[in-house]
Parts: structure tokens; sequence; C-alpha cells
């Protein structure tokens, strides 16, 4: 039988990943990497130092693939991801069945953890459905970015006994749900806050745990300007950015 | 100038620890222990084991103080959580002050993360805001319940490009709050439920990163009793139980 691994690595310090990573890293006889293109090559490097830095106690080998393009701004986002895991997971199947021999071990490594906004559990499952390749498979939780971020401000995601509502830049971009306390926004590729009352609280973290984290925080209608001009320098510099952020409303606690 | 660290250690498998974690431990000279009662003596055991296991580059010293009581079931839930933290605040401040010498550096280890629903960052600001005691303090982020349950179950939190609701056995104890696609609910002492819809899926989880884990999953309508029956028995042979559920509404995706 085969055996498949879903790592999470954390949110981009080397230093996030776990004992438990640490271990299920080194039963690992072939590690898995989806290129998404050249715009990242810096996440791909910083996977790399993590494998060499850690997987230490038996030798292992990298199947690098090119992972299928994927429309970022579809008119059906609904059916564009369908379609893309779909791809996905072909793809991921034949390198299963081409390069995992029966007994061997293969990880997939994701960045943050692999419970939040990542489609490599889906894919996983869509293989296991298909029914053609058999493999056992297990999950290691990882430091998601949303924890870096909270670290990195030194506050509590929720206020006392309050709600914590982890969502998408797409799902507020009609404005905060309603009632939200605190309010994590993740995958906003065009933050625009604007719509949102001023009064709003915000802790934005980019690079999170990496030697370029940026955070800024404060009242939004004051501070998001500087967010805007400061997320558009950085992302000119680096040639790509990844950011979270933390909305609250006013109020003590 | 004294140095605290807020070190998130995980759920309860001791290899969730971080290597960041353990980089800060080994930067400590005292480790403070809040012992909350008896009940819980095995997650104190578990704490010093993490002490013992990952601290191996210097001496270092528990300081260990009884924390305040608490009512669990308060009339006015909000005030009594307000002087309860006001009374460790006053508790904390003179352990920093009476343990830790100019120059040193001490330690809270959080269960979990130090970013939900945990006080001790807030402890620290209170702390801070008095003013009597001066220390510069950093926070690391540590594998949270939630992130257990999800990895034990193989699930991710989110729905595609759905949000994830946090929150607390309180707030849903009258319903789940609106349009919610998936709530994981927190610090629930006596799950209910009999008001919730039965078709939801729960996925629920015990112990969660211990050798005592216990997870069960399906239609609520379907398995409520049985969690109900399995937890009170676990809470009976244990003497105590941590658990976390998530709840997800029919559909796709």
């Amino acid at each position: 039988m085969r055996t498949l691994r879903v790592i999470g690595i954390g949110a981009g310090n080397p230093e996030h990943v776990t004992v438990q990573a640490i271990r299920a890293l080194n039963t690992v006889d072939v590690v898995f990497v989806l290129d998404k293109g050249s715009e990242k090559a810096s996440l791909v490097a910083l996977r790399h130092e993590i494998c060499q830095r850690y997987i230490t106690e038996r030798p292992y080998r990298f199947v690098e693939a090119r992972d299928p393009e994927r429309d970022r701004n579809p008119a059906d986002y609904g059916a564009t991801v369908e379609a893309w895991h779909a791809a996905r997971a072909v793809l991921y199947e034949a390198m299963i069945a081409g390069e995992l021999g029966p007994g061997q071990c293969g990880a997939f490594l994701v960045w943050g953890d692999p419970a939040l906004y990542d489609s490599t559990l889906r894919i996983i499952e869509r293989i296991v459905a298909r029914g053609r390749v058999p493999f056992t498979y297990d999950v290691i939780p990882g430091i998601s970015s949303v924890q870096a971020l909270a670290a990195s401000h030194r506050i509590a995601l929720n206020r006392i006994g309050a709600p914590v509502h982890i969502t998408t830049g797409r799902q507020i971009a009609d404005g905060l749900p309603p009632g939200a306390d605190t309010t994590v926004v993740m995958l906003d590729g065009h933050p625009r806050f604007d719509h949102l009352d001023p009064d709003l609280t915000i802790y934005w973290g980019a690079y999170l745990g990496t030697p370029d984290e940026i955070v800024l925080s404060g009242r939004l209608g004051t501070i998001a300007d500087t967010i805007g001009r400061t997320r558009a320098e950085a992302r000119a510099r680096h040639g790509w950015i990844m950011d979270t952020y933390l909305l609250r409303v006013p109020g003590e606690g």
C-alpha cells in the first residue's frame, strides 16, 4: 500500500514547522512539488530549504510538476474552481501512480494549515473517489497565516467569549457579515476598504513569518491609504504578495 | 529589561510544538505554571514533559501558582470574567516581579494557540497598562484544537471559497448564526444538539492530539446521542474532558 502525507509547513517561517511535521517528513520517499509559476519562486526555494534542513534520516527525492493554469478572475467562480480541481486530481493521480512504488510514502507540503483555504485535501478525496490508485493518507496540521498575523500583532483573534469569522476577500466585497465582531480576511488579491466602516480596527500583515514581514494596524479610516501604498510598493518590489488582515468593530474586550 | 514569551504548545500532542517554540523555550529562565486544579493534572504533567523534552540548552525552573477561582456558570458572564482577569493580572504581575530578575526571561505556556480563546495576552496587556513592572514580550503561535480536529478528520475547515465561523457553546445556545456554512464550536462545557438542524454534519473530537483522542462524525440527528454518551463516559473515566466540534450545513464542496 502507498501512503500519502499532507503536511502543513507553516506560514513562511521555516521554524513554524512542528516536531510532528519533521517526524512525518522523515518517513517520506518522495516530496511532490507543484510549481505555480515563477512569481513565487522564493516560496518554492523556501520549501526546498525546509526539506534540506529537516529531512535528515533518509534519502528522498523531489518530484516537481507544473500546476494547471487557472483563471484568477473567472466569470463563474464555482465552475472554474471545479474544472481546476478536476485537472489537478488527474495530475496528482498520475504523479502518485507513476512516482510512488508499492509501500512507498509521498508528501504534499502545504503552506499554512491544510485545513484552511487549501485544496490539497479536496484533490486527494477526488483521487480516492476515482478509485484507480489505492493509498492511505493522513494530515499534519501547520501554523496558518492567521495565527502568524495574530502572533506578530500580539493580539487574540477573538474578543472575550465572542466569535471569529474567517472569510475571503470575495465574501466581503459587499461588506462584513451582519453582527460580525472580528473578521479575518484571507485570499484578498485586491483589498478595498472604502466600503467598510472607517472606525473598524485593522491588523494587517504581509509575508508573515518571513524576513520580509510587514505589519500595520490602526483605525481603518486613518491607515487604509498607508496599507494600500505599502502593499503596492511591496508587491512591485517582490513581484508577488501574500497578505492577511483582521477587522474588528469598535468596542471593549 | 525583563522578557516574557507567550508560547503556544499545541493541542495536547507534545509533537505539535514548533521549532520556533523550542527555540523560544531554550531562552527561558523561568516557566510560569498556573495550576487550574487537580482535575487537569494530566495536562500539567504533559506541560512538564514538554519542557523536559525540549529545553535542553540551559537550566530553567518552574514557578507554579494556583489560578484564582472562577465561577464557571456566572449570572453575569462579562463582569465575572472581568473580575477574574483582574485577579489574574495581579497574580501574574507579582510572579513576574518576584521571580524574574532584571535581564531574565519568563515563559507562559499556552495550550493550543495564544490567539484563540486564551486569556494570557489580555492579562499581560493589563499588567502593561498598570505600568508597575516593565518588560517586553512576544508571542509564538501554536497548533490549536481546531486544527487538530480538522487534521484528525482529514477535512478542510472551509467549503470552497466559503467562510468559517469559530465560536463558543454559549454563542450558539439559541442556534447557529444566520447563513453559517461551517461553524466551529469551542469551550462548550455542556453541548446540546437538540435545538440544531438534524441534517447538519458534525465532526467531533475530544482529547485531541493525545493518546486518549476520540473522534466521531456523521449526520447530527443520527450521531448526536452517540456523541453525548461517549462524551459522558469519557468524562467520567478521565475526570475531565476537553472537546471541540465542527458543524456544517448540508451541501456540496
